[in-house]
């Protein structure tokens, strides 16, 4: 029996000195530890060939094994990212509010880290690094669970990084890797309330249901994008159909990526044959209501209702004619996961609805969605992109890995 | 049985328009609910009387008795507290970040209501115009399930409200209140992830616990406080009493009571027996470890290691003696609930060391931990204290009953 409990307490104990460390010491830890996997490259790449081989033998896809691989290139990048954040500024310590009571308690509001982050994950191993960077930066102490598949990359990864973080004479418990990649393993995890004070789900829609259903530590809900671009009635055509191609077509399989279009009747009879044009060059397959179906004839489908709620991933495009901004947002907000949404128009009015009205973390007038990222927001950093409303939304950074503590000082004050 | 999904999908259907009301319309709509409270009180207490009459009934105690009860006076203070909230500054639209991008993109982050908040409560029927009055001066709409026992009370204040809302010209249906009363339908409630965005649970360890255990809908977890009072060596004697005195016996069935004291040996002897002398005034029992046992001799008990863990909400206290500020950190860290702990000293660097050291919400120097309050904070209101580290810490006022989103507005541009 994989003792879980036991890695736990040691995440626990290592709370209070990650909490005070100082920057300086954070980034020379940082420091440390990417020179650590640059110098370990070679081992690190062998670690990774039991898994590449593994993923042979299992018969895994092209495709996966390319996000598995380890190379070089890909180890030093790791490393770079690990100096970038060394200069992203420190959030702990930020004083956040300050302010006196009449009785004299004089309160400050101080920026503190969440104390023992858990990050579920199912992607490449560079999210190893990545993971530990952004919550040790943070002050925080992470415990991570990566996928079955990349058990051996994860495994050396963490032990390169918790080498060097020793050698600098911290306690390397600040990074702890669950070894043990049982499913049941995974759902105890999510169940450690007593020692994980916040969990972040990183990967396809099936873990995070999982994680949200079955865990009792708060969560942090990343993931799932269906978002849409408005063609509003007075939308430059031109611009809309450079928003649309972008946001649908430059990279399909992301959260950020547009899956529906809404058009304006007034605009359709003449924009649709454009975006139609430009989306066949990536063989975009339209799925249409009525209307639209009607003015783009050949080439095109039918969509049923569940398109419209659907996340293709793909190069499908659901596309439903509306009367009104109105109708935009309400058809928006019954169908969006409250991703990003995206409205095309030259009135400033229905800008301003479509903003006010969008029920989504990012909202964006003339822009494609692909830009919901916390580099793209000079975040310097990204640990998930929050689809829920608790605590943060949109683009996760740094201080999305904060909490905060009062503190508050008396000169013998009791209350009456 | 009960349409627990079609009350949910009203409150769904009501947020975007109450998202959008204007600070003016809210208060005059929060005004004429004071009014109507007022005007109705012999409607509420009636109603309240079908409450107290099962109660005696059941044989319910007559402290719980008294805590059901609504009162002609009662009813008038939830009307003031309907006023109050008009008075307090609308958090809704408030521009908390805003920065342009390199590429030309400008973008907000901007507050926003949370959408449907669920709370559910089990102590008096007030708390049902409080949370209406809190959650729509947030652009909120709420759904509420409050405690069988109080079932006729709630329903009625319920109606009064919701009659005033409608007379506004606003939908009532902001405010809803889940009628059926079945565990089944309370435990159904929790898991209405698809239609409330956050759920707040008010009330006793068992509720609390019922929820975070069975929610898939984001969860702020409020209440139990294991409080701390350390006495540091250069603490001064009479402070130290009156804090210990005011912060363990003022109020002894809250969350920011004391439970626990910690004494610094080297000032043991003197003060002990000091602090002992004041809280026999309220014979409050010392349960104490071998060395504070010896000091105090008669008329104290063993301290259980249980003893340290536990929220007494009584005049109960556990008494523990300890070498230096480190060790007193280490012990609250490991026995308290991170809700509100205090060290009284005269040295700047332990109230430095403890303040940094210590996990808590809120972390006092020379005062007493009784001030862990939303009006005692000065944020003129107050729907619980978080004693988790997720979205908000401490008390919570109207700000932590928001979320945010960005707004951002581009002239066309594209991913590259």
């Amino acid at each position: 029996m994989y003792d879980l409990k036991g890695l736990c307490e040691r995440a626990v104990s290592c709370k209070l000195e990650a909490g005070l460390l100082s920057t300086e010491k954070k980034n020379e830890a940082l420091k440390a530890a990417a020179n650590a996997l640059k110098d370990n490259y070679e081992y690190l790449i062998n670690e990774n060939n039991k898994d590449l081989s593994m993923a042979k033998e299992n018969g895994i896809s092209e495709g996966m094994q390319d996000r598995l691989r380890l190379t070089k290139e890909r180890i030093y990048a790791m490393a770079e990212g690990l100096v970038q954040v060394c200069e992203l500024p420190d959030p702990i310590g930020e004083v956040m509010e300050e302010f006196d009571r009449p009785n004299g308690l004089h309160i400050k509001k101080v920026r503190v880290p969440m104390g023992v982050i858990g990050i579920i994950f199912e992607s490449r191993p560079n999210v190893t690094a990545d993971a530990f960077a952004l919550t040790f930066k943070t002050g925080n102490c992470v415990i991570l669970k990566g996928g079955k598949e990349a058990i051996n990359s994860n495994k050396a990864i963490v032990k390169v990084l918790r080498d060097a973080i020793e050698t600098c004479g911290i306690n390397p418990d600040v990074l702890l890797l669950i070894e043990d990649t049982n499913r049941e393993t995974t759902t105890a995890f999510m169940k450690m309330k007593e020692y994980v004070d916040v969990l972040i789900p990183r990967g396809g829609a099936g873990l995070i249901k999982a994680v949200v259903e079955n865990s009792n530590i708060p969560v942090i809900e990343t993931g799932t994008g269906n978002c849409h671009i408005y063609i509003d009635k007075t939308a430059d055509p031109q611009m809309a159909v450079n928003i649309l191609y972008n946001a649908k077509t430059q990279r399909i399989s992301v959260c950020n990526a547009a899956e529906s279009l809404l058009v304006h009747k007034d605009i359709a009879e003449k924009i649709l044959p454009l975006l139609k044009k430009k989306l066949d060059e990536k063989n975009v397959e339209f799925r249409c209501d009525e209307i639209s179906f009607e003015i783009l004839g050949d080439g095109v489908k039918a969509a049923t209702e569940e398109d419209y709620g659907k996340e293709f991933l793909d190069y499908i495009l659901s596309v439903k004619t509306v009367e009104s901004v109105e109708e935009a947002i309400l058809h928006i907000n019954k169908y969006n996961t409250h991703h990003s949404e995206c409205i095309v128009t030259n009135d400033p009015e229905s800008a301003e609805k479509f903003l006010n009205g969008v029920d989504a973390a990012c909202v964006y007038v003339n822009a494609s969605t692909r830009f919901t990222d916390g580099f793209e927001f000079g975040f310097g950093a990204e640990i998930g992109i929050s689809t829920q409303k608790l605590h943060a939304r949109g683009p996760m950074g740094l201080k999305e890995l904060t909490s905060y503590k009062y503190k508050i000082y008396g000169n013998g004050q009791v209350r009456a």
